[in-house]
């Protein structure tokens, strides 16, 4: 039985881990904690949770706590944080201390970075640089061997997995055409922006309308960069200089879920469509969650919502063969963008199946 | 391993029950039936299925075949029948005489009447009345120890669970004046249609908008009105003059899946918030599914989409004291309504935990 | 050329209030006022007012100002109050002392009641009481005679717009059975929440969901009440102890706009369909706005957007004659419930005709 | 007054023409033609038009008919076309040999390429190719003072005006780096797709979802290519070798109306920020419909929808100054992109103001 703990676990990251979670034989979670529902019944707040279906977790009973360093380092095994950037660095040191084996899967952006400075150009002073080091990038159908052997764990943003999944193999085996930039342009659903109330959250703000936002300016893009520029170095032939720009324009569309991102590559000379399917069946073959369709029109958020999946599809020019690529990606930014994937971490990091109680379909519709 | 086929399995209902069984690990998808779809991959057709996460349903390389009776009745430990009304009683005679023991959860329409010229009024022609006092209605949670001891389920209507499983209780326990009508207003999500391609079903006709429909002659008011009755009939000093009208009207709103029921009873003398907070607790107190929630706002349907749960809420009137009360239930027309109310079923029938496998949160938001 | 000043003018009922007179060649807008906003362009804020497609108003360059007695009251013909309960009441008497003449169209509920005392059990001590007595009700198709002689309108709320158009004239004259309630079911789109900042109106809380709210206790239940106790003791043979008790349910459904309203009434003895017909062409046979369909699923809410429509559709039961009715209506909340019949209403009060600038059509889908 | 008909009336982009056409005192719609509806009430069919608001159009008594080239070609004055491709101009010959001063708008692709090859290659044989000289490509915006003296206008597609009017006029000033592609990534609402009757267009397949389609092949792709080219072909200095290839992606989402753009560009060396605002200005800055925001936030969907603005922003990178440009463009794709643009050229065309009966600010919400 593991035992976990969820720390700031109102959001609805949060949530979507307690309800994966706890439907599981194999895991107890035993301390949820909330600032703002410190005390209340997790099933007050959120009345989904009014019945238990599982044997262990009385899921009906359960209660958001305030955090106590003491508590949660006593009664866990493994700790998920869900919390605002510079939160997670600021508790982790204390209960380090208190139970050094630990393990901890950051859903948060504090330990995504291996470079501190550009982490602080964005996000403000790191609280805890020297615990940096020590934590893995947890894009988990990528790195699961690194993942399998590691404490800590730095789950990637929503953004950055539905771009890297499709991109980074590419990158890797050196297939971009360096003279021209990689374009991300990413539609997302608006539970990404939080729990939080605002007035551009507003149903009657974002119902039938949509908008790009942050065009050049997005958090997510230097962690993109960060881990698309290691793959460029260690690609065959990669010197820094030609590195491809990288360019990401984010969009609210009016869906609670999901995440669709339609990437425009040049290919390098003589890089074909079978190139592109090998490369990704080398990557992607044994993938449990991780999917090429052959049709672009498939590759769509309704077919992946509530499951960890991500859906690829590609199509390169037909006609005048100037090596373009499109590829789409579909993902959940709650499911494979968040909790599931944070999940699927935890899975490789306690030498379980990375699919281990983890949904790999949409209920669709 | 419990071997089950699904007839009419490209529906919404069909799909919905391939997903949730096929992540149980005792049971075995055996065949799934479609005319429009035979010969063609579930993955193909639903992209969602790309992936197995199943040790024993390879889901990803399950293939909708054309019906066969011998093929059916030979594979299978129990038959789900998802299909349009007058057909699954064509189908089972057949089956039957092939394997007398197979057990029976029809979806649809069928078997849900005990009046044979009711079901005909509506329905027209039944096609195997001599099966039809074989059937019990498998409205689960009030059901169930019927459900247990037989072979034969008629699955009720989305409408009717959401509307009986509230009423039901009141009426059997002799809670409502009968001089005056209980009035069942149902908004439904546009799954409840069905993935047949109409012009009234199209996105741009349904979205911003909500309509009444069938308002004095949908068909799920006679099975409402049947079951009423016979626990009318049953209720302490009930005659049948005394019974009360019943008015249904549904709706369609802009969602996708689950029903909203707003009633309206005038109770009996003397019957008060606590008597109803009684009874409720006395037939849904060890439900594994259905919870009777203190505010009505809570009792909305993002709390019970993608489950198999029923919430009920209710306000008596505190000021003047006329006895009317008002009650909320909040269902999945898919789930609750559907497919895992089937699957509750099945279990009951196969003498295992009602909620065994059955997902009982919603994935809010 | 009539002047008009929109006191709140950023919520959505005053925005929508400037999108259309601002359109009209005979209207010009001297001031729009807004807390939030004072000294902001209308377009910075709002930016589909980017541009000016009118002669007379430059509406791209208008700007929010904080409120002024002495500008309102010197630069206009009419004031539009689009303010929270008890602040319209607060402002008047000064204007009124500073112009004397000023046409008044309260949008807010401060002078709704003829009873000052159900108001103040409603909504809190009034302001103004002495100026109550001299507010019409701003039903505009049925009570348009009054107002038309009318300084000072009362516009009507949004639910019992769209409640009160299909049930006055059946109580005017004297149709209802008082011996069973008149039940009032109601579906709001969310803008009828205003454009306040609350977790409850969060696009991921509201998308996909329907609930029930304030079930006994709405505001807008004792002004439905008023009215048609008015009505009914002004109808043939009534007496007030058999007025029928009214019941009102709110619901909110994800949409923006727009009010469907389910109603069910028992008619007295010998009223026929042929008779509701009858009643319904003497109130709205010569009305701009008020139609009555025969099909009621075409009585939904997108045929009525952006318009100033009400559509009306009923059924009697055919088989059992029971005597009940269902009669469904729709309105948009911020046009006939809110912006344009407020428009309507100052057409009235200065003669024009009522359809005179206001747009009769939903420009569907 | 202008006599019009509207041959395919029954199309979303037919009834926003009827909308908005009727509400005009300077114009009377004398027939509207409909090969499924032909016989029926208007109002019938589309009930939002049950009322009458406008005094020279009974638009509640409006029918539909058959098409007929004698009726049609004796009525009008002007006709506008919302058929299939390939449909209209089989019919205008005949009409035209009946009113040789007919003036046609024909929001149907039949006539919108300079190259009948090109349209061949894509639409199949032309069933008037003699014609196609004679016809203005309708955009509006660009080509005003060609459409005032044109007889024949060809409306563009609803994605080519969303790409081209922020995209021509930096492509006639020569400020496009042809060395990289112009990405041109579109977001569509569904009513683009018409009102036919197709599984992927219910309500249940497109809510909650998005997807890319047709990503090669779509034939807005070469209509946007040849208007871009003759205008690269101005441009200064440039020759055909040079042009940026063009790449365009549609997809659809979850809303009704509305199609939002997003452009990568890579400028000129040297074109700056400012330039770009000068080029804007210099093509729009007497734009009664297009608008450049400040904000690329507010360049969205609900601040266009129901209007024929075309709303612009753009931002250029800081930082490095690698001189890419993300253009955003927001238009009603049933608005700016078919009726709404095809009523301003019809103004253009009878000499009056663009902007003349044509609404220009969305109502948000």
């Amino acid at each position: 039985m593991i035992k976990v703990s969820i720390i700031g676990a109102s959001g609805y990251s949060g949530i979507y881990l307690i309800y994966a979670l706890s439907l599981r034989p194999d895991v107890f979670i035993s301390s949820i904690t909330s600032q703002t529902y410190s005390g209340k019944k997790l099933s007050e707040v959120f009345p989904q949770f009014k019945k238990t279906c599982s044997k262990n977790n009385l899921i009906s009973e359960l209660k958001f706590s305030s955090f106590s360093a003491d508590t949660v380092a006593e009664s866990s095994d493994a700790i998920f944080f869900c919390l605002p950037h510079n939160e997670s660095s600021k508790l982790m040191p204390d209960i380090l201390e208190k139970n050094a084996k630990i393990k901890i899967i950051d859903v948060g952006a504090d330990f995504r970075f291996d470079s501190m400075e550009t982490y602080e150009e964005f996000y403000g002073k790191h609280n805890a640089p020297a615990l940096n080091p020590k934590f893995i990038y947890g894009l988990s159908d990528i790195f699961s061997e690194k993942i399998k052997d590691s404490q800590f764990v730095a789950n990637p943003g929503c953004y950055p997995t539905g771009a890297l999944l499709p991109i980074l193999p590419l990158i890797f085996k050196g297939a971009a055409d360096a003279a021209f930039p990689v374009i991300i342009d990413s539609l997302s659903g608006i539970s990404g922006a939080g729990r939080g109330v605002k007035l551009q959250n507003l149903f009657c703000e974002v119902e039938n309308s949509v908008k790009a936002y942050d065009v050049w300016s997005h958090r997510h893009l230097p962690e993109i960069k960060e881990k698309l520029e290691t793959a460029f170095l260690n690609s065959p032939g990669a010197s820094y200089n030609d590195m491809p720009d990288i360019l990401f324009t984010p969009h609210v569309i009016p869906v609670s879920r999901g995440i669709l991102t339609t990437i425009y590559m040049k290919l390098n000379n003589g890089v074909s469509r079978e190139n592109i399917t090998g490369i990704y069946k080398e990557f992607y073959g044994g993938s449990p969650f991780v999917s090429i369709l052959d049709n672009i029109e498939d590759c769509n958020i309704k077919n992946v919502v509530y499951s960890n999946n991500c859906h690829i599809a590609f199509e390169t020019e037909k006609k005048q063969n100037k090596g373009t690529v499109k590829i789409v990606s579909a993902i959940d930014n709650l499911g494979k963008g968040a909790s599931l994937q944070a999940i699927q971490n935890m899975n490789l990091m306690f030498g379980l199946e990375p699919d281990c109680g983890i949904p790999a379909y949409s209920p669709f519709p």
